[in-house]
């Protein structure tokens, strides 16, 4: 088993390699310049011990961009399938990860207006966020609200702009309806909690471990265990089903989403998350889960009035560039925060140097809400207890490092 | 093959009499009395031989339960998959086919409130549509407007209604959007080119048969033949392809429309008019089709950030029971209507002697919007070259009756 999963490696390690790397990103070791600073970079596709945390080059804002003085950044489970190279089109390592942070303008790139030195800002990053800086362009940088905190805006930008777009642009939520979430405890999750309430007599069903329960009781209106059937507990209460499946896992779960579904009704496949099944093994579990994934018939769907979605809100950004459509979202964002309606959930805060407990936390779903990387935080020191296992036997262990209990280690829990 | 033919006909009598038949219509043959009416009758699934007009016992209305004097009946699409067995659950012949028709209340059930005896209405019946009198729940009835004619009301329920909800309840369609439509100078095709006129800014691209072409050109933003390779056409116009699709071919339009949405585009199937390949033989085709239809994987949808919907209206309201939310479409549409932005465009008026000709020319696509059944119209004699031949060449013959080329006998083309 151990030999498998080494072999598996490095063959997943070939075969990713061979993509064309549209953005390559420059490895610069060196020490002392006041033009470097500290960033996370992911060296390989693999386990945790493919990330360290070392000095690169600082990046300078080009023509539209805004270089921004990280403050905080949003760990998303999306990270993960990126460290183990399990999504479509990896770059190719070495690579800085990270999709969002907050932060203070430094300078802005020639033509771009909009923003000044000192502007408290959130942005999207087409990678390169777990940095010290980071230069985005104009068109996925927001301002902050006065009273929001920079680990908050970390965990707004991302989790609450998909959930707003899934319920309301590929969805359309309205008044009585119904909705399943998946990872109800998680940032999305929580973020589609707080969206739905603010649409009159909306049922939410939540499904999460059972030992965040007592935690997120509140923020749903049924609360499932992940481990139990949760199609009989729904069909039990609401026997016609419902109106949206929010779904970040695939697998069995869209087949089991598109049956729960009430005519009309829609299931957004947003993540895949059961794609992740251990430490390094996952481009096959990838390959495995797009091939295995059921397909879906039209013809099945006309005749049971169904819509099934794929949302994807880093595509939408990166790749299909739909910057004022999610700006306009940014926008009625903000103004329910500043109604108070909506409020980011922060798990836990780490310093860049303990990202791989961070991702360990999320890959056992640990958290509830966001992670947030805390660029000036220092690390918390490890305890004696502190092993270097991670949960897939058999991994090489290039350092000894990781943490694989990650609850033994909890540096600052909301 | 003629010899095969006349198997496969055989064949799928014997496949689809096995289905259970939950509401057998009696039919009766008799005379003279006062309690009898006119309807088509369907004696079993097939070709036009199948389809003959005889008395039939009148229906009474059950409680809650409305009894329409029926004026005009809508002819669609569906009607030719239902006398050829190609729907899911068909009923057990014979039937009475039909699904539409706009009338004069005779009288209505007990506790039946909101119609008066000589109200003007429209209604969807779940069958039997195609006679003088039918009774239909009260859910399903809705009143006329007083300057709407009954060909027009027949005309108006089910292609309006679909066409609505497809653009605003599946789709979110909105200012600026684009979206393309198969069968442009159909009755479905003709309402959604109206309803994308109601929003500001809408492009529309319809696909038609030539010989249309200068009937509805005003009617769309860019027409198509739909022998050309649309895909590109519709490119050249627009790089980044269309928001929304609406599909009533199925077959490898499914792949297509998929291929040119937009980013968070919906594609919506509301027909598979591709399984009707000839006069009988379509039970294979329908099967053939539902296990060659191109299957969509989610993951794929995810990457690309697209919806894919299917939309059977009949389901919707027979099967589904979503009454209340298709007559809150219907207020709107009759408001559209009182605002003169909708009419429906009916293409031709037919005795109910006349079906056989009135669906081969649906089933031939030569209609330009609805053909209408006219119960109190007679039928136009037979011209001297009338023949008994139809499309499909090997079909039984029970009865020399029938008419190939329905557009030497257009009794009242509007």
């Amino acid at each position: 088993m151990a030999k498998e999963g080494a072999d598996m490696t490095e063959e997943t390690q070939y075969m990713i390699d061979t993509n064309v790397c549209k953005e390559p990103v420059e490895h610069v070791e060196s020490s002392g310049d006041a033009k470097e600073m500290r960033a996370v970079v992911l060296a390989g596709f693999g386990g945790l011990n493919k990330l360290r945390v070392t000095k690169k080059a600082m990046p300078e804002p080009q023509g539209g961009e805004v270089k921004i003085r990280v403050k905080a950044c949003g760990l998303n489970f999306l990270d993960l399938m990126v460290r183990q190279g399990t999504i479509d089109n990896p770059p190719k390592p070495p690579i800085v990860p990270g999709f969002e942070c907050s932060g203070i303008v430094e300078s802005v790139g020639e033509n771009t207006t909009g923003f000044e030195v000192s502007d408290r800002v959130m942005a999207f990053v087409n990678y390169n966020a777990w940095a010290e800086v980071v230069c985005t362009p104009v068109d996925f940088v927001y301002k902050m609200p006065e009273e929001m905190t920079f680990a908050e805006a970390a965990a707004f930008s991302l989790n609450f702009v998909a959930a707003y777009m899934m319920l309301f642009e590929v969805a359309n939520l309205r008044e009585g309806m119904s909705v399943l979430v998946h990872s109800a405890g998680g940032g999305v999750g929580q973020a589609v909690a707080q969206l739905c309430s603010t649409v009159p007599n909306v049922t939410v069903f939540g499904i999460a471990s059972c030992f965040k329960h007592a935690a997120i009781r509140d923020s749903v209106t049924h609360l499932f265990d992940r481990n139990v059937d949760y199609m009989q507990e729904v069909k039990k209460i609401s026997p016609e089903g419902v109106d949206i499946v929010l779904d970040c896992l695939c697998g069995d779960n869209t087949g089991k989403g598109l049956t729960l579904l009430r005519p009309l009704g829609t299931y957004i496949l947003y993540g895949a998350s059961n794609m992740v099944t251990g430490e390094t093994k996952s481009f096959f579990s990838f390959a495995k889960s797009w091939w295995q994934v059921e397909k879906v018939n039209p013809i099945k769907l006309y005749e049971e009035n169904k819509v099934i979605a794929g949302f994807s809100l880093l595509n939408l950004l990166f790749k299909h560039r739909k910057c004022s459509l999610v700006k306009s979202v940014m926008d009625k964002l903000l103004c329910l925060y500043d109604q108070k309606k909506i409020k980011p959930v922060v798990d836990s805060l780490w310093a860049l140097e303990e990202v791989k407990e961070a991702m360990q936390r999320i890959h056992d779903r640990g958290n509830i809400g966001k992670l947030i990387l805390d660029v000036e935080k220092s690390p918390t020191p490890l305890m004696a207890s502190d092993s270097t296992e991670t949960s897939e036997a058999g991994e090489e262990e290039e350092e000894p490092e990781g943490d694989n209990d990650s609850k033994e280690r909890m540096p600052f829990i909301h």
